[in-house]
């Protein structure tokens, strides 16, 4: 069985790819960085995981309108086509979040599966 | 289906023992926090996933010797029954090693899967 592996450089540009397009881009435009069977847990725990791009667009539509959106890469740690980060997410200059998401990819770059951990107790007001 | 979870104060303290045992205990001593058919992959895409208590027992039998062993978690998320957090591992106080893991977790508190994400750019001479 071939095991699928990117060199970690490779995936940290794809997380900060993904951090920027969350910060500066659509719904639409995250949901492109995802596969079309994609799913997504956030936050892990929270009883609803969004499957295929689709619901994943509904999932950051949130994000779409005046409200400005920082993304910040902390800490990144990068293993075969896996990556697990710690990254900094502002709100409209009201709040900050420090989730650790985990992410998986395929061959071609796009994410197949999303999980972000935090919760109420990682959210700092700004 | 019921969704089992934790509180988030009752998962560090799961991961806390983790890593408690790892610093002062035997491999069986670790191994016996794990469920009975839980997998284990350290490093994540190392090509490598050990499979129940005793492949894991296994596993951490590198770390029983005289060689000092020191953790401290430095971050900590929970979702559910899962668990992501950063710590550090001191080994014979020649190296400094801080992976992110994900761990999930049965109902028992038994960890049922580990994945530690982490690379030689982690790694830091002491």
């Amino acid at each position: 069985m071939p095991h699928m592996s990117f060199e970690p450089d490779v995936l940290q540009g794809f997380v900060q790819r993904y951090l920027d397009t969350v910060a500066g881009g659509t719904a639409d435009d995250v949901a492109a960085l995802y596969a079309e069977d994609a799913t997504l847990e956030d936050p892990v725990g929270g009883g609803e995981v969004h499957i295929g791009r689709q619901a994943i667009a509904g999932f950051y539509k949130g994000m779409d309108g005046d409200t400005e959106i920082t993304t910040e890469l902390l800490m990144f740690r990068a293993g075969g086509h896996e990556a697990a980060f710690v990254f900094a997410i502002t709100v409209g200059g009201a709040m900050r979040i420090e989730p650790i998401e985990v992410m998986t990819f395929d061959g071609d770059g796009k994410i197949t599966s999303m999980k972000a951990y935090w919760g109420p107790q990682n959210i700092t007001p700004l």
